[in-house]
């Protein structure tokens, strides 16, 4: 019992030095790991080195089958574990190379580990980086509403234009069919631009020059909405709470609770 | 005339089950329609299932207009409904089917049907998506004169960096126009760039160069006006002043002033 | 004499019904001219109507002409109006044409009379759009240092990875020579990417993948400043001034002066 | 002794009018010497005068080599300035010409010298602009944390997308290997898009429109996080308390309370 308690702090806490290199030598494995899919399916490499490539990659998925049943083993709370959102990454990063057992091509999908590295975090100071990544998604999430909105429109913009475009160009330039006139919109009011399909005709470069103004302006709308909610959330980082109604939305600048009147304590 | 009162109930109103299940039943046979379309418009599919496709598209086109001329039947004053800005969708929505039987290929318009899709906010909560839209709405009104300003400068500067590229390249390097030199100075300043007018001396692209330089540069402005109304409108309204301090920029929620704790007297 | 005053009033200002007439019919010659020197470019349409469109070319050249004589003529201190920002524009809008004569092709710069359309400002409500600008051109100004100093950065950036690229890539993958490097390095930085150039080893495509995250990481910057500056800027609209030490940059919540302790008498 | 204090003050500041023309001289054989390097790098150019630049290239780096032996030799710390940021820099301007002695090709690597223009700075008002310079930096490393949050979520994203794409698409539609995929990921994802390699199937088209519509809202977060960073950077940091009516938000040229007249304390 006592070594599956060791083995915990090993395996899940990063405090312990013994726990820090376990966690250290974990994301240089994931990295490795990561490093090989994308040589192996380099073709050059892949004829010249494939065969090794292929041990390392199943002896990479053995360490990491071997560490999720340890994982599972030692945790107070499997189940818990397993459909964690870590539980559930780990599993998914072992699966790819077993099912390539039955379908071919499918390990390149192990490169999902990538998301394994999230534990990065834990090893570097974590508090900071996880309050980091909850201003950002606290950010993101109270103006989800805005966003959907916003979303809406591009979706209803793009379906028109994309649709108009197919009238105006047609097929014999290029604009096949209105779902790949669509993608051509996409293309244009998000500024990518590929050129694989572009207006020739003078109406079709008039109605493109309209869709990439539009498109400069409104990128300006989803950055507006978030750095609005950056900033305000960046605002409001007071912790005071009043000793008599317990309020706790206090401005930097309040001496007395704007909610029943009574000194805000902080200066004793 | 309780049947009419039933059916504006149903037809008009989201919040009776049945009057939601109409609603959500409507925005499936809307987004089936525009999947139609959008699948009528692929060659390989429209060889293959076009005769079927065409009829289920008379089909919802029916379906559509019978659910036109019931909300008209069944409102108080239909002329305000015809002349609203849905009663205008709705009908626009089955027109081009119609259209089509006259003019061929017209029946693609009928993605404008995509704009039906709004009554989407109404299942879902709706005030709180009007008021997303309304203040997103209200940043972009209020900034409308710089945005109109900006657009009148940069209108000017792609005329005129238009004109110039056509003295420097010429139609011998794909500038064959001024009308496509000025298409090219705007598919470049938003920074699309699709490639298929490129300077190719270097006078030219030095002067391109330079067009992008400020391109990249000028997309901080309206992303700066936009935001900046945003964050103004985001801010406190308030325009209650404490009668014991004087001070005033008290939170919408406050009962207290938060500076010398006093009662706010906006409840007398 | 008095003629002279009348004709003051009608050519250079828009108050009066005559003087409005003036200046509409004023935009509609500009933009036609800007039209016909467009029209005229296009090979098509030069073939056909180009005799037309170079006799009306030189009739609104002499009425432009005539305009600028008479400018000249009516105002007060001609030598102001003739080195003034309009002035200088009204005689550049003219020239070009004369040039023509010995100059083939110059007589395309007349779409510098695009800046005419500045005066559309002046038949709209002239003072608000003023103050768009003005907000706008002060937000630009305040941050000519943050600019200056984020363009050394860039131009730096871009020589020194245009070089690079120069010596990784090399002419035999398109990279011809330093300055055509460096060209491409602005458009990858800028977002634009044409794709005329583009790096095709491996060791090219990691450092272009650098240089996008860093140029789309640093679009950042310009937005950051420019919406900082206007955010700043549409704070201090107080227009108070003190009375006694005649001090006029107070905060909105002002009540006592901050440079002399004397009360705001707003509220008198 | 007189003579080496002399020369320190020429050489190291720009105050005096001889100190100014030598930083003034040094500049323009900077730009000399870059515009020296992309000259002979134009295969035309090298042809014809490849033997006038190559002397012009050894006279100039004679000079600098000068430059840095006595910079070296006025100082009251070698050491100090040798390993300093500039010292470093004055280096690396140096030895790739004599690099090339050993090394073809590399004299290039003399653009480095373009750092060296950092030293304008000097020239003009220094102190504005390493402030501004300051600001920017500081709005950044503040931000370093979510920044790298950021970037850690978007190489992940992209390394996924990437794989996804190769699976979709395949070598036989230009996406050959998984690095060149993750590569036309960033590409997308950033909005570059050059188009040399560009999805071809529907499923990969779909794919590649939700790829780009995420590149286009993420931009968002850079921008928010290093513009609410900026106008927190330009809020007025004064600390200053009035001691009569507690408020505590003065701007920094503030000598009475704005709220009630009274004198700040600071001046004590």
């Amino acid at each position: 019992m006592r070594i599956r308690r060791k083995l915990y702090e090993i395996i899940f806490e990063a405090d312990s030095p013994k726990g820090k290199a376990f966690d250290i030598a974990l994301l240089l494995i994931i990295l490795a790991s990561i490093i090989l899919v994308m040589l192996e399916s380099v073709p050059d490499i892949n004829l010249k080195y494939g065969h090794t490539l292929h041990i390392l990659e199943w002896a990479i998925t053995l360490i990491f089958s071997i560490e999720y049943i340890m994982r599972v083993a030692v945790v107070q709370r499997p189940w818990r574990y397993v459909f964690s959102f870590y539980g559930i990454i780990d599993l998914l990063s072992v699966l790819p190379t077993y099912l390539s057992l039955v379908l071919v091509g499918s390990h390149s999908l192990m490169v999902i580990r990538a998301i394994r590295l999230l534990r990065v975090f834990r090893i570097l100071k974590l508090s900071r980086y996880t309050q980091a990544g909850n201003t950002l998604g606290k950010a993101l999430w109270t103006s989800r509403e805005k966003i959907f909105v916003f979303l809406f429109f591009v979706i209803n913009l793009v379906i028109i234009v994309g649709t108009l475009m197919y009238l105006i160009e047609g097929p014999e330039h290029g604009f096949r069919s209105i779902p790949s006139s669509i993608y051509w919109a996409i293309v244009t009011m998000t500024t990518v631009g590929y050129g694989d399909i572009s207006p020739e005709t003078p109406a079709g470069q008039l109605m493109a020059s309209f869709v990439m103004i539009v498109g400069y302006a409104i990128i300006a709308v989803p950055t507006g909405i978030v750095t609005s909610e950056m900033i305000r959330g960046s605002r409001n980082n007071n912790t005071q709470v009043c000793s008599h109604c317990l309020h706790d939305q206090h401005d930097n600048d309040a001496v007395y609770c704007k909610k029943c009147g009574s000194r805000l304590n902080e200066d004793h």
